[in-house]
């Protein structure tokens, strides 16, 4: 298994993801890793235990795709960012994925543009993992689509399958549609057509309707939109519990009698950060594309690259069972 | 100031309704309110310090609209039911708001039949309150319009700072228009003409592009969506801050040592609850009729109620206020 890393495009740096990797090779050996950026920088991340060879290697890549760069400026002009490589040497059949913490939209139109669409999707679509009280939750699209079409939205439910089935392993995932009900008439025509042809598909394990509210409630194990409710809903969610966290905080700030009692409840309200850490859901696959792209959040620390690292291993490894059972059934 | 109120259609029935009325009523000698639904049912609700005459007083309907009812049909058949008696109140000129816990659909259609749309708007709109770090925040639509135009946006723009000058007294409440991007192309072709079309409208004091995890941020007094992106918001921050108040409560019963540091929190987590309690956000407005019916939650408790009277007093004395204004700029 062999990932190709854009090390640059972080709001962090490549420190991060050189230690992302560096934790990640030692845990797994038959991992290797191709760091892709401005070699010398690179090179002054790595610690002299850091031995470049088979495990690890560096490419060279002279440009950086910046976050104001447009999608399609970043393709056209910047054949030498540290992305554009990544994602060649995927192409070129050298890496089984690549991964960058780079610019969404032109990692999206140089993903497109380098490995193309598959052959039986119209559009790829972003999907992530959503924290949840009891099942893994994946949703898409978040965001590569903002309006969506019947078939767009029925190949979503096969794609957020797939990656429910690759990172999560489950079996036969309860797809559910995001609605403002749960009745069958909710919603409008495009949701509407979509859930009677989800109905009609017998490869869609579909579930109905969810709403908003119950998203985390262990109704789906895939839930399918189109990239702007999708996108609104994801962010919804983020800016909702950091609002939560620092109501919590203001609680216990506000004299000093609840500084103390902050004090005592402190190893609990560690417990609760660790389970609500946005860092163990970090890496979006890029699904539908001609290989395995998983995009980290900008702002990542090297705990959450090492995520986005593994989210890459399982949909590699899931994609190479995939081929290998294509290959036996033809055998 | 005279409110009618359905008595009947919520979830925990007119029990709660009568508390809250009589604690409305008991702060404010001016208001005065006519309840509405089974007679007797009612009257066994009244203690025998409730006396009816001037301001409380009881107006019988035999029906009662449910939640399994469709819009249309409700309003077809049910002509004697609470939520339609109420309305009619508003309609006939008896009373200046109305307030029902019931069918949101129901009662939209039965609003739209009796007071018809105002002439400047083209369709009516849900309004409501989210909860936010400083200042008060208006979402609008909240579900009554999965398709918005361009003309419907600008609308409820204009409804939305209505209701923010009306509630929370925002002189020129500051207008964002909800995207999945802050930059310009952001969005989809509704959306981007939308903001040009605010931006030439003096009257809208346009801010821009506000992304779903800024929502709390104090960028904005209004918020603006179409009622499908509205609504998924909405709920997703229900059903967010639910999962994080359920983390909070399993790391605190996770151990006998949790449960004791629990117990020490208690009162810091007290304060916290009732800054996020959704009942303090009860009362969502139908902007752009003529007249005020303001939308219960259908499980609210006599606290949540109260919040729901307090909501229609208020818009209707904003109502009033402009009524004088413009009479005194004719005189």
């Amino acid at each position: 298994m062999h990932l190709s890393i854009d090390a640059m495009s972080g709001d962090r740096g490549p420190a991060v993801v050189v230690d992302a990797v560096r934790d990640a090779l030692g845990a797994d050996r038959s991992l290797a890793v191709t760091l892709v950026g401005d070699e010398p920088a690179l090179r002054s991340h790595l610690k002299p235990t850091d031995q470049l060879g088979t495990q690890l290697r560096i490419q060279h890549a002279s440009e950086v795709v910046t976050m104001h760069d447009a999608p399609a400026e970043a393709l056209r002009r910047k054949k030498d960012s540290s992305m554009r490589v990544a994602v060649n040497l995927v192409g070129g059949g050298d890496a089984s994925a690549c991964i960058s913490a780079g610019n969404t939209g032109a990692l999206m139109a140089t993903a497109k543009f380098v490995l193309k669409t598959r052959p039986d999707i119209d559009r790829p679509a972003i999907v992530a993992e959503i924290p949840a009280r009891q099942n893994r939750v994946f949703m898409l699209d978040l965001g590569a689509n903002t309006d969506c079409s019947v078939d767009m939205l029925h190949q979503f439910a096969r794609l957020g399958a797939e990656v429910s089935s690759a990172i999560a392993g489950v079996a036969r995932p309860r797809i559910a549609l995001l609605n403002i009900g749960e009745e069958q008439g909710k919603g409008n025509d495009v949701i509407r057509d979509a859930a009677a042809r989800f109905e009609d598909d017998s490869a869609v394990n579909y579930v109905g309707f969810v709403e908003g509210n119950r998203l985390f409630d262990d109704v789906a194990d895939v839930i399918v939109t189109d990239g702007f409710s999708g996108n609104v809903a994801l962010k919804t969610m983020e800016g909702t519990a950091a609002l939560v966290a620092d109501f919590l905080r203001d609680a216990f700030n506000r004299s000093t009698g609840s500084r103390l009692r902050g004090l005592i409840a402190r190893p609990v309200l560690r417990r609760l950060k660790a389970r609500v850490d946005p860092r163990h859901y970090n890496g979006a696959v890029f699904a539908g594309l001609n290989g395995v792209v998983v995009k980290s959040h900008g702002g990542a620390d090297a705990v959450a690259f090492r995520h986005a690292i593994d989210t890459a291993v399982l949909e590699c490894r899931a994609g190479m069972a995939a081929a290998l059972s294509q290959q036996t059934d033809r055998e």
